[in-house]
């Protein structure tokens, strides 16, 4: 049995994304900035064709989509485009939380060092976003408030249209980092009132290296890659047709199977919880309720989530500790210690992001297999032992 | 028939590469930066080994290359890191040439508006560097040249070891946009003595969304796009492998074809070029001899290029009159005024650029069908009417 249960670092293409892409590469290969001829006009036709589909799942226009390369380039282009504006009328303090991806928080680091302030809210130990502190933390000079949809590790799901309500409000500009929600969970960004909107396609079945970023008609955005005309202008680079036909196959896919894979997936989550619940010292990490509905993410006393990793791949079941990105790291994850998690206990973490076709059976073997693992691995750790012999104090 | 003669603005995939990609697409999809199972490890490896492939085919070292989503990316990352490095040394002297890609272009132009100094040197009627010219340019506070390998509307072919000689010599930072070269021009980046190479993979048969930048150890270069630490922290965002190893895959079979499709193509382009050059008042762009083996880049005087690409496609000649990036604009190409043509002429231009099965079959009826079109668009050409009745003189 192959469990793969790393959804949320990547998924697995799905079947209509790979046909989508292997008929583009064959077929659609133009250049769609030459319209002069037939080949450049029927991959023109395709990128604006996917744009307003795209465009129709988010309740957006057309003109409002960008495509990218992927979630990371469109958060830097947000961000960095929301800033600039705000530079040039004399804004320079940005709002964001503790737990962002690094994609965001790397690019308010950078932010900082060229002159802004930044404040980071915190999130609690449900891992939810208080919308009455980021009221509170708005200032005269606030040109940005960036918010993730949902963290990529804990999974939890923030008050995004509340945010976004506060936001319009108060004339300050609004991005979310929608890389975990999109095509998981619905999205309107009308409703959200979001003015910028990132997301990536390999995060819902499409393929790898394109995303896209949303921004509502009037927001800044600037490009970060500079050269052609392509997309009005805003993101220069041949277009990736057959990326871009991908991704939109897979988000209309996972967009129409979203309801039938939310009341699949919820009680095989709910059993995993469950059943990891009923090893001693461990806690669930974020939200029970306001999470999507693929993710677990467990601490566990006295382990190595890295120990944990490599035993579970042994039981073929495939899963993280930390995000990905930080993965082979030694530092605990940021999203942990943001939830008031201490070091030691971040390291002893897994998050299991279930696939969509993910089964029962297969949340019993992921249950029995972390319980017998975590034993194992207890069984020999000098701060299990210290835990159990009192020199340490039990902190879940 | 149908003849695609527009391979400088995008190739089509070689079924090679098709191949490689439908693989990856279904069988490596982990995440490259979780290693600690076995389907995360699996894309780790794909992704090291066409790292030592592509950095052997060029004569670099594994760790100098760092994928990015194309050649757009690679160009501003290149550039914008050298400026970066220079600006903290107190250097801000930038050397190029008039008629590079907009990527390099349009990120100069940034750099100028935040303080740097731009100097672009004239490339002459034959459409290649003087590099007199270049050490006549350079100042103490030069911290960068960049100059491309091979011009993409012209096809010229720069004297890149030379410069790269005497920028080594000055210690001054050398990047060259190698997009138009990079598997069709042997490359080897220490004879070029360059610090800095941008190749795209769609240019030489491989997928639309990926490319990588060359970056000597020791060379500066920063993130872009900031996030995960990916491509050891220099380009954030989860490794496009099916894109990767389908780029290596066209780089290694353009490279071991190279010498056949070269003996090929120069008689077809030869031919082309005797044949259009039968049609009066017309001529050559860019330096007959020193031009990669599939370009062909003509003014006629007293046309527009547009109505010929559009009566070319009725004949089914898919063929583009400046670059692929800017058509569609009205401006003439920045590339035809920067070797002298003028406005008027540089608007009745072609370039074709033969893809590798070209054949002299196809030659002939591409020669037959421009005499033909342009014989008919002079013919209602006000412009034209002015020429022979003496009404305006004659520039070619």
């Amino acid at each position: 049995m192959r469990i793969y249960a790393d959804n949320a670092a990547t998924t697995r293409m799905s079947d209509t994304a790979i046909s989508v892409m292997l008929d583009c590469m064959k077929n659609i290969y133009g250049n769609p900035s030459n319209q002069f001829y037939s080949v450049g006009q029927a991959a023109k036709d395709k990128l604006e064709e996917c744009r307003a589909q795209i465009a129709a799942v988010i309740n957006a226009e057309p003109r409002e989509i960008i495509f990218t390369s992927g979630g990371s380039e469109a958060d830097n282009q947000a961000i960095l485009s929301a800033a600039e504006y705000g530079r040039r009328r004399g804004k320079t303090h940005i709002i964001s939380t503790a737990f962002e991806h690094h994609a965001v928080l790397h690019t308010l680091k950078k932010l900082e060092k060229s002159g802004f302030t930044i404040t980071l809210l915190p999130v609690h130990e449900n891992g939810v976003v208080d919308v009455c502190e980021l009221v509170a933390a708005m200032r005269d000079d606030t040109c940005l408030v960036t918010v993730m949809t949902v963290n990529n590790e804990i999974g939890t799901i923030q008050p995004i249209a509340e945010i976004g309500a506060v936001c319009r409000e108060r004339g300050v500009f609004f991005h979310t980092d929608a890389v975990q929600a999109v095509g998981h969970l619905p999205i309107d960004v009308k409703a959200m009132q979001t003015d910028m909107l990132s997301a990536s396609a390999h995060k819902f079945h499409g393929p790898k290296g394109v995303g896209f970023l949303y921004v509502k008609k009037g927001a800044p955005v600037y490009p970060l890659i500079e050269g052609g005309a392509q997309e009005r202008g805003k993101r220069a680079g041949t277009e990736n047709i057959p990326g871009i036909a991908a991704m939109t196959a897979a988000l209309q896919e996972s967009v129409d199977n979203m309801d039938s894979v939310k009341a699949r997936l919820t009680p095989i989550r709910d059993h995993i919880i469950k059943g990891l619940s009923g090893i001693p010292h461990s806690a669930l990490n974020g939200d029970p309720v306001s999470r999507v509905c693929g993710n677990v993410n467990f601490s566990f006393e006295g382990i190595e989530g890295e120990s944990l990793l490599i035993l579970l791949d042994q039981k073929g079941i495939c899963a993280s500790s930390g995000s990905a990105c930080t993965s082979g790291s030694l530092d605990p994850s940021h999203v942990l210690l943001a939830i008031g998690r201490e070091h030691g206990v971040a390291h002893g973490s897994l998050r299991l992001s279930l696939g969509d076709d993910a089964t029962m059976e297969e949340a019993d073997h992921i249950v029995d297999s972390v319980k017998e693992i975590v034993a194992h691995l207890r069984s020999f750790s000098p701060v299990w032992r210290d835990l159990q012999t009192g020199k340490r104090e039990y902190i879940l």
